[in-house]
Order: structure tokens, then sequence, then C-alpha cells
């Protein structure tokens, strides 16, 4: 590798590092000032480079793609709003704690507040969101200079998997010449070849990146776990509840902390727990939206103890219901981040979820009252009856997410969106053996980069990738279509069509004018066309047997097919709450 | 007006002063969160509401209203990512001086870091781009709050449109209920109704806003008047430079200036100088982008003084030259911001520029040398000759702008991409009499947002409007055409596809490897699907006649028409580059 000058050289070191810390696909958008960075990417035979002409979309891809695989890829833009293009994903990737590197080029210091064409103030821009934040020092071939970027950089990657993961945000300045041009004067003995793989600085003697990070997990002492310990024995009833997670309790813990207390599971779809082989072994159960805080578990006692995983839950009636329970709840947060916003859980546990999990497996000697499983059991029965019940009748809109739950292949990567598509999985989405990778955006729960993100996680795998999205997240990341084809990417797009909001039907406001014009706000856009314009099938889908075959021709297919399926928000509403009377009813 | 809760009655009262600030639209995008905001803005008689479903383009749009009209378009949206789309347009909104007025709703502040779903830290989420800030306090029906409501709103509207215009925001926090729900317990009397618009707190014996600001310009004093007009006086070389303005020089004061000192006037096409009546009058110069630092112009002396109004020139060239000038440099600049990257400048004089101008015109007792004037002159003349030369000739990408410079009708609001457009705008588009009002986002230089800032711009009035855009930008905004049937806009859209971002063939980068993929990047993209999408004529056209045609037709007709017209970018450049030659010979 030949460095003509400063810029070509601190670039390259800098992208070597990233590679030597594990990064394997870069998000680069088009521009001027990112030069240097763009041709390092470009050239560096492990990299794949993912280009984006629209920087909200790529940092939403990058996301998508740390959520899936757990490691980040950076993204990489010119100066100016490109960089605040970012910032709605940064925010969601601050909120879920999934690591994300921002490398935004910059001019150099002295145009600081210039007037200077495409410059402005870059200077923590994402503010508090991001976990590590450098203003990069102006490239120069100075032994020093290039240890600190090395250093830099190997700590960036690591504050953004570390014990707290989430973005991180590194400020690049280069100066003219930005191509990689011969600039002697860079250095007076020419600009050293050797500085980015040779012994002087960097790989020699030093296996992967410059500066190896080792994190240490958070594990809790003799005391703190004996009173977990006794808690969870001393309780008849308790709950294990598993919230959307990325990076929370794996299966195996999971499986050894229900097989030792018999509790229930309660996983969210999110939580990467409601499905996979696990669900034949532990009571995992996934239908407490619908039977929670209703007449069907009114006469349920109180939990005794709660063990808590990942984020908030998705389902209110179930976070309402733990807030109304009177008893000890553990929160198990190995970022010390807070999740749960009814403010009554009592213990807070500062660390790693697998080993607590497993350590209270091990110290409790008594388990649960079988009695208190037995409710839980019953009404997942019954409700799963009435969801396949359902299903056989008149198509609803609930029944597109709980076919996908049944039908996506083994294995899959399954995306939902927010607002109707995760509530509908959480409710209607039966336990399934089959090894989904559910996910979503519920950090900051917006309905923007929802495509984006989704073909991020899907080019990280080659399972095949199902999204299942709304019309009003289908429209916001319409740009995002475009990674189809410059990304290679397949799916399987699911597009519940209402022509508007559909969760407003949801909320209070429903009763009141102004209802239709500023919240509903049906567009009247028909999709059709989205088609022809990113290379996709687009397909009308009517009844459930229509959806069935589509779907399942589609996950075989090569490239992507959009299924749309309309149904009136108004009617969806109804008929969920149809179907939790009939639950009442039942049990 | 009846005020059921505490939200209804600060919204309600929010919005009020809005009103009474001047404010006649907003930008509303559905939400939950916002909802007290929502319901009032569309309950007000007097205020029209553009709802948006992308917050990105909203605030674009915002921006380019605020542009044509110089006074703010509130923005509302509801809590999380959605306020971060709004980050791009604030930057630009910051960097060029532009009115916009953000509310975003928030949680109340118990819910601060809390898990709750979709809350983010919204704290100063603009960082230093915004003017002013506030988290303001929850909503109580109590006298002294919601006095401060009411003057917080009326001096966010004056720190706007101050004398250092810019975004300003305020970060409104609201619990539940959120729809106008009676909620007695709000007030121990009951929300008070006449709180809003009675004489307790309000309107009677207060004329418009709550708190009038009535902001001074900035007047020189007598000694610094007499550096400038001495100056002036003195020199037989002047130049007048307008570069890109929001309320910059006005034309009659132009004209007086240039009438006194009979310096060339350099109009940048953003200054809203290049085009006007003024210009049969003032010596306007428009082609100065294609001589200036070329061989043409090798032996002219250097000018003896320079009088520099609004931001940095779009033109390199220009700024190059000036930056070369061995002369006393006068900047004006209302703000007090600095607008010249080269630091060559020698008075920053913080001043009304109009009233600067005129005091100017009225002390110089002596004009320059005419034989100064005549050089321009005679540019211009060679240049604009051999522009219509070419017009005539084998159609080029220059020459789409020379004819939109040439076509628009009088009056019009002509909106010019960055990227190419703007500078192919600058160098092709000669000074006319017309009263075309032409803008661009020139504050940040994004191409994000294109189509937004337009469509807003064009909302302001009934002048048709016609914006030239590139495929890059025409791609990244494509979410804003959805305004065109939500907002009523009508436009004629001029779209210049070079499947790939054109500019980079100006760039050293053009001859480096890695510049196809990384650079040009083809997207391959047919935009002819958005026709049917959005609800548009989208044509193809081949030759300058059938531009010609399409064009007047398309500006006389309702609905809108993209024409699109495809050039090869490296054509266009070489085509640029030989058309300079010929005046170099020419000269």
């Amino acid at each position: 590798m030949s460095y003509p000058n400063a810029n070509t050289l601190w670039a390259g070191t800098l992208v070597e590092e990233l590679v030597a810390g594990g990064v394997d696909a870069v998000c680069v958008s088009p521009g001027s000032r990112s030069t240097p960075l763009t041709v390092a990417c470009a050239q560096h035979p492990d990299l794949r480079v993912y280009s984006h002409l629209d920087e909200r979309a790529s940092a939403f891809f990058a996301l998508g793609r740390a959520k899936r695989t757990g490691k980040p890829t950076p993204l990489v833009c010119t100066s100016g709003t490109a960089a605040a293009n970012y910032h709605p994903a940064v925010i969601e990737a601050s909120q879920s704690g999934v690591p994300l590197l921002v490398l935004t080029a910059d001019r150099p210091p002295e145009l600081t507040d210039s007037g200077a064409n495409q410059t402005i103030d870059q200077e923590k821009l994402y503010g508090d969101a991001v976990r590590f934040y450098r203003d990069m020092p102006e490239p120069e071939a100075e032994p020093r200079k290039v240890r600190m970027l090395r250093t830099t950089v190997a700590r960036a990657l690591a504050n953004s998997t570390g014990a707290d993961p989430g973005p991180v945000h590194l400020n690049c300045r280069f100066r003219k010449p930005l191509e990689p041009t011969p600039v002697p004067d860079d250095h007076r003995d020419g600009v050293p070849e050797d500085w980015a793989d040779g012994d002087r600085l960097a790989a020699d003697g030093r296996d992967g990146p410059f500066v190896t990070t080792a994190q240490g997990a958070g594990q809790l002492d003799d005391g703190a776990l004996s009173e977990v310990v006794s808690a969870t024995e001393r309780a008849d009833r308790g709950l294990v509840v598993a919230g959307p997670a990325d990076g929370g309790l794996g299966a195996d813990a999971l499986e050894a902390l229900a097989g030792a207390t018999g509790f229930p599971v309660l996983a969210d779809p999110l939580s990467d727990l409601r499905f996979g082989p696990h669900t034949e072994r532990a009571p995992v159960v996934g239908g407490y939206d619908a039977y929670l805080g209703t007449d069907a578990a009114a006469d349920w006692p109180d939990p005794e103890v709660v063990l808590r995983f990942g984020a908030s839950p998705t389902s209110k009636p179930l976070r309402h219901s733990l807030r109304d329970a009177d008893c000890r709840q553990f929160v198990v947060a190995p970022s010390g981040r807070w999740t749960e916003a009814t403010f009554t859980a009592s213990d807070l546990l500062v660390a790693d979820p697998d080993a607590t999990a497993r350590a209270v497996a091990n110290g409790v000697r008594e388990r649960g009252d079988p009695a208190w499983t037995e409710r839980f059991r019953r009404a997942e029965q019954a409700h799963w009856e009435i969801v396949a019940d359902a299903l056989a009748g008149e198509y609803w809109e609930g029944g597109v997410l709980a076919d996908v739950a049944r039908l996506a292949p083994d294995p899959a990567t399954v995306f939902v969106s927010n607002s109707m598509p995760v509530r509908d999985l959480d409710r209607f989405g039966e336990p399934r053996e089959a090894d989904l990778t559910v996910l979503g955006n519920r950090g900051a729960s917006g309905i923007d980069g929802v495509t984006s993100t989704a073909l991020g996680a899907g080019s990280a795998t080659d399972d095949p990738l199902v999204l299942v999205t709304g019309d009003l997240a289908y429209y916001h990341d319409m740009n995002g279509l475009l990674a189809l084809s410059r990304c290679g990417v397949d799916a399987t797009i699911v597009l519940v069509d209402n022509d508007g909001g559909g969760i407003f039907h949801m909320l209070p406001i429903a009763d009141h004018d102004t209802f239709e014009d500023q919240f509903v706000t049906p567009h009247g856009l028909d999709f059709e066309p989205t088609g022809d314009l990113y290379g996709l099938a687009f397909e009308r889908v009517e009844t459930r047997e229509g959806f069935r075959d589509a779907f399942e021709r589609s996950v075989e297919s090569e490239g992507t097919q959009v299924l749309s399926v309309s149904f009136d928000a108004a009617e969806s509403h109804a008929r969920r709450d149809a179907l939790g009377r009939r639950l009442v009813d039942a049990l």
C-alpha cells in the first residue's frame, strides 16, 4: 500500500484499524470532503462497501446490520447536512443499545464558522446520544499522531460494543488535496509507506487491533446474588419477563432459569426469546397482551417476584400489570440504564444477563407453585385456539402477523415496523420452535428508517428476510428501497396499507373532530409504482389464502416482493377487541 | 374558545400567540404526543395547516416558505426521532439565516431517561444551530405560567426574525390526557376559558403579540461610515459583490450605490439582485464566473475597493479573484457573522445593508473610472453572445439553466438545487429585468430537502414555481413530492438527470480509480414512475426546442410537470470548458 499524502495515510490507517477490529462492511455516501475515507474503504480488500445516496437510509441500514450481527457497520459521509441525516438512526441506536460508528468528514479547523461552503458546526453534532466522541486532529505523518489515530479508532469500536453499547462518532477533518495525489511536503522523507501495516507503528507484534479492549462483564457479588436467589426461592408465583433486547438474555440461560424456577417466561416478540428451539422446553408465553389486565385475569393473584430482562415490554397490558403487581421486581440491565417507566422495580442489577440468570438458576432449590404456571398455560391455550380459529374465518389485520409468525421460514430474519405490526405480532405471534430472529426499532419507536433497518439486517446473513411494515413507514423510508438493488438484498415485504396512521384509532383522540385530517392523515398513495421504480414485484393480496400462497412463494424466490394487504383500521381495532372478548368468555 | 384542560389551554394559547405574531401557516406531522398542538392548530381559523408525513420534508417545506416570506412557518411534531428528522433543515436555516420555529412535543419530565416508549433526550437537540431554545414548563392553568408561555412564544418568533435570524426551538412537554377531554382538576375553578383571548392575561389592551419586540437595525456611526465613504471615493476601481442572501441588500439601495459609485455589481444568482427591473438601470454583472481568473481577465488590474453584501458567492473564480485582490474589502453583515472563508476582508460592518448602501451612496462625491466598468461590460457582452450562440447549437446542460433564466415567467419563483444547477445558473443565467425570486439552499449546500424547500417557497405566493434539480437531489427528497397533492402546490420541475453525481467530474478525484463506483454512483433509477406515484406529468425532453415548448406549456398549465433532461456529465464539463475557451479567444 502506498501513501502519497497525509490524508491517504490517515484514512488508510483508520480503515485498516476498522478491519483489524472486526469490521467487514461500511456504508458510504458520495461526497467530496470524505474522499480520503471513501477511497480507503473502496481499496481495502476485506471490506464490503455499501453505497447509499440518502444518508438517513444509510444510517438505518448500518443500524440494522449491527442489530443482526452485534458489531458496527461504520458510516462515512461528507461534511454538512449529510451528517445531520444520520441523527434519527443515531438516536435509535442510542436508545436500543446498538453499536454504530459514525465517521463524518469535516473541513479543517480554520474553516469553522468562516462562511465556507458546506461547512457547519459538526462538533458534538449528536449531543449526548453518542457514547464516545472525538474531534479528530488534522492528518499528519507524525508517529504519535498516527498511534493516537489507531488507538482512538480501536477505542471507538470498543466503546460501541462495550458494557453500554451504542453509537460513537469520530469527526474527521481533511484539507485539500482530498484525492490520492502525491504531496511530498506532507513528510520530510515523503509519506512513510509502511506506517499502516509495517512493524514500526502497527500490526507486527500486535495481533488484531492496535489496542485490544477486554471488556469485563458485570458479575454480582455473593451478597447481591443471594438476595435474588432467596427472593426467587421464597416466591410461589414468579415471572420472568423478557423485553425487547439487543444482546439480552440468551436462550440457554433462559432455559436454565425457567427450569429451576418453573416460572412462566413472558417473551416480547423482540426479545429474541419468543421463537426458537428452546420454546419446546421452556414455558414461553406469548399471548399475555391479550389476557393480562382483562377480566380473564381479573382474579389472578399478584406475582411475588418478577425478574426482568431487556428493555421495557412492547405490551401495555403487561407493563400495567407489572406496575400494579405488589412485589419485588429485579431489573437486570448490564448497561446500568433504567428500563421501566412505571418506576416500580425495586432492584437494579447491573450485571451480565446470562451469568445472572444461570447463577440464580443454580442457587434456587425450590420451584414455584405449578398452579400459577397452569393459569398461564390455560390462558395461552385458549388464546391461541381463538387466534387459529379466527385465521380460518374472515381475514383481519392481526391475522397477517399471526401468519407471518407461523409461516416464516426456519431460519429467517423477521423485521416488524413500529406502530401496529409490532403490537399485532406481540398479541398474535404464537411462540414457535423455529429459529426466527425478530427485530424492530423499539428504542425510540419511530416509524422512520424501518425499511432500511430491515434491509441492513437482511444484508448480514443468508437467512430469508421478511419485513412487515405499515403504509406510513413504507412511505417514510421509500428511499431505503434503493438498497435492494444497490446492496444486493432480497426481501419479502408485507405492506399493511391502511392509508393512514392506524394506531391513532387506538387513542382517545379518535373520538374528537380533527381526527381524520390531522391524525389518520389519509395520503391516498398507491404504492404500486414503487415496483417499477425499485425493481421489485408489487402484488396486492385480498384473502388469507392469497396471502399464504404469495408469502410462501416469495420467501422461496429470488428478488423482492411487496405483498400489499389492505384493511380498514377502525375495523381492525374492533376485531382485536372482539377477539379479546371471546378470550374472556372462554376463560 | 373552551379549554377543557390545561394542555388545551396551553396549546391554544401558544397557537394564538403564533397568529398574533404574524404566523399564518404551520407544518404539522401526525403523532400522538403532539395532539394538543395539532388540535389547536387545526382549530384556529386563521392558520393554514400543511400536513406532512415525513418530518424531514416538512422542515424543508417550512424553510422554503420562510425563505420566500421572511417569516417562520412553525413546525409541529411528536416526540422521538421525528424531531431528529428536522435536524438537516434546522442546520440549513441556521447557516442561511432563515427563520424557523420548531415545536417538538415531549414527554413530561419524570419520563426522561426512564425507558418509556418514544422518549428520547430532546433537550438542546439541535445544539448551537438554534438562536433560542427553551425546555417549556409543564402546562398549568396558572397566571404567571400562562404569561410566561405567551412571552416565550413572542420572543421565540422575534428571535427567529431578529438581527441574526434563524431557527428557534421550543420543546413542549405534555402529560396525558392529550386530547380535549375535560380535566376539572387542572384548575381549582375549572380551566379558565378566557385566558387565551380575554382581558385578564392577554389580548385586550395588547395589540398583536403579548410582547412586541422592536428590533433596532445596526446603523454605523459617522466615523465608521466616513471610513467606507472615503475608501470608496478614493477608488477608481471598485466592486459591489452581492452574495447569496436571505434578506440582504434591496434593489433600490443597490441602484443608489451603483449609481453613486459607477462600480459594477457582481450579483450571485441567489442574491435576489441578478434579476429584476433594477438590472435595466444598474450595471448588474452575471457572467463573472466565466471570465474572472481566466486568461480573459489576466491583465486586469486589481480592484481598489470591494463592498460585499450577503453570503459568500457561489462562484469559485469570483471568490478566488477577491482573495487575490490586494485592496480594502468591506463586508456588510447585519448578523455579525463572518461570511468569507479566504479571510481577506479588512472591515466587518455589522449594520443594516440597505441603510449602509444608501449612506455610502449619499456620501460618495466621485464616481469610479469608467474604463474599469467598461472591461466588465465588454466581457459580459462577449460571454452572453457566446451563450446565446451555444443555445442555438447542440443542446447542453448549462443551456438548460440559461433557458430557465430566459424563459421563466415574470414574476416567478425559481429554485435551484445545489451541486450543478446553481453553478450553471451562476455562469449561464443572464441578468434580466423580470421579477424572478431565485432561491437555493446555499447555507450548508446540501442536496437534501431541495424539492421540499422549493415547494414550500412555491406555497407562499401565486407566482409560478420553477424548480431545477439534479437526479441525486430528486431522489434524496422524493418524499417531498407528496406535498404537491397534500399542500396544493403546482410546479414546473426541471430534472437534470445524469444518473449520478455530476459535480464530481469537476473534482480531481475524477482522475482516479474508485471514481465510478463511489463518486459518480450511477443509480440507474428511472424516475418516470414518480409520475404515477405522486400524480404528476413526467415528460422526457431531448432537444432544446422540445425543452422550450415543454417548459412554456408547463408554466402556463395547472398541475405539476417534471421535465427530465439527460446529459452526460463528463461532456457537460467539457462543454463548459470549451465555452470558457471561446470567451478567452473572443476577449
